[in-house]
């Protein structure tokens, strides 16, 4: 296991669907799935989106986290509004949460995407209960697999 | 067969891939397929928009006309730009012609949405080669259905 | 259209979900689809019996006879016997009527197989209303292309 | 975790797919996923065996043995050859050991499906690495749950 210690801090310009900011720290002692999307990503809306919907059911709460990280790239306009995520999120019935990736602090990528050196979307975040960074993954994860990650992350 | 004859033009604000405005006279000669439907829409992006890219790779363009109507009736700030429909077209690579329905004229539904008193979101609209309306359906059709009624739209 | 006169009465050994044998002959005056497969061919049973299942849901009986022919030219032990095919039609529910090709006269493939020149499994056959065979198929056929096929045979 | 200990050995009449005949003490040291299905079940052809394949390419063989038993209690002159058996897998493409599931004893079930109370086919069977019984499933396991179950067998 290549467990990181001490990852960094998400940076969420908004929450959705949580009454309270939610961070690593928050949700230590219970292990975290993180997926960074967009809502114009044709891979996320297929695959990744209705996947963490099928994780959210067959992980206990208690045990597992989940969570959705709106982290627009391209086409700001189109998607980058709170209005267009607000209405994604109601049209696609997701309910858990989802937070909105701060803007750059200068310029380009957003910035958990810079910070965690995210290469697209999707990209899965997986961490221990202790808060250690798990799994960084770009890109499609079978069911099968991320099964056996999650349990992984979650025994440690 | 319940033809319709002369069923009402379509309106339509902007075109997109396409040179020129469509209608059913510049497609008269062709049988037409015209699939309404919204960006936000789950139920047209995994199923109605694939089967339309299916049904342009299975069928002759001199034999039948592929056009989508962005018909948006809800959620107007998130998916009713031209920024935010030619983002949408561009990342699901649709390249048949997409036309964005017209505005109200006073107020509610788009106009062409209005005029042909569609439900909502897929609406399907199959016209034979003199541009008879032959088919109106709202909801799913599956493919081996879709596929009967296109051959016999493209035979009257 | 190259539709073929005359083609060739099917040989049947034995038939199943029908109390009378059939023939092009008897189904006279509705088209017909007819699909050669083995049960231990994973392309007929994941593909084209489910397939040929959702076609005798779409289409009328009056309009288009569905019906399966066991043609098997291999593993004959394992699937060439009568009690094979009668627990397979049972455990996978397939209710169309279903004829057991016959033997060959001399040796080598089964006796409709042969007589079509068949390729292997599965293969359609769609004919006319008045027995002109209209689709000689090998291997996958897609829905929107089978839906449109049938109803160009049904409208000739 | 439930895990019961000395679980009972599986009764073999013929292996195929292996040079010698497995049993848990033969595989101890590695966690085991067992599939108890029939030829003509068709949730077994379907989804059990498609899946048992998608874990064989999951999982290491140094972490997880993957085996197959024909465990026949219906349809026998169809499916309870040792030549019906054969075809099946070559056909199928399955190259992981399988056994068929000893005759009873005196009559009724198979041996191991008798001696283990499955209650039809596809049954599942995780093992730990002890040899201990972790799973004992009837049905289908999405795959989320399966390879969460596996990665757990592995790691106790």
């Amino acid at each position: 296991m290549n467990t990181k210690s001490n990852p960094p801090d998400w940076q969420v310009a908004q929450w959705f669907n949580t009454a309270k900011p939610l961070s690593l720290a928050t949700l230590s002692g219970r292990a975290v799935i993180l997926v960074a999307f967009q809502m114009l990503c044709p891979g996320c809306v297929s695959h990744a989106l209705p996947q963490l919907q099928r994780v959210r059911a067959a992980f206990k709460e208690a045990d597992l986290a989940v969570v959705g990280l709106h982290s627009v790239f391209e086409h700001h306009a189109a998607q980058g509004t709170s209005e267009a995520l607000t209405a994604f999120l109601k049209e696609y019935r997701i309910t858990f949460p989802v937070g909105i990736d701060a803007p750059a602090v200068t310029r380009g990528l957003p910035a958990t995407m810079q910070t965690y050196q995210m290469r697209g979307t999707p990209t899965t975040l997986i961490y221990t209960r202790d808060g250690g960074l798990f799994t960084h993954h770009f890109g499609h994860i079978d069911d099968l697999n991320l099964g056996a990650l999650l349990a992984q992350a979650i025994a440690i």
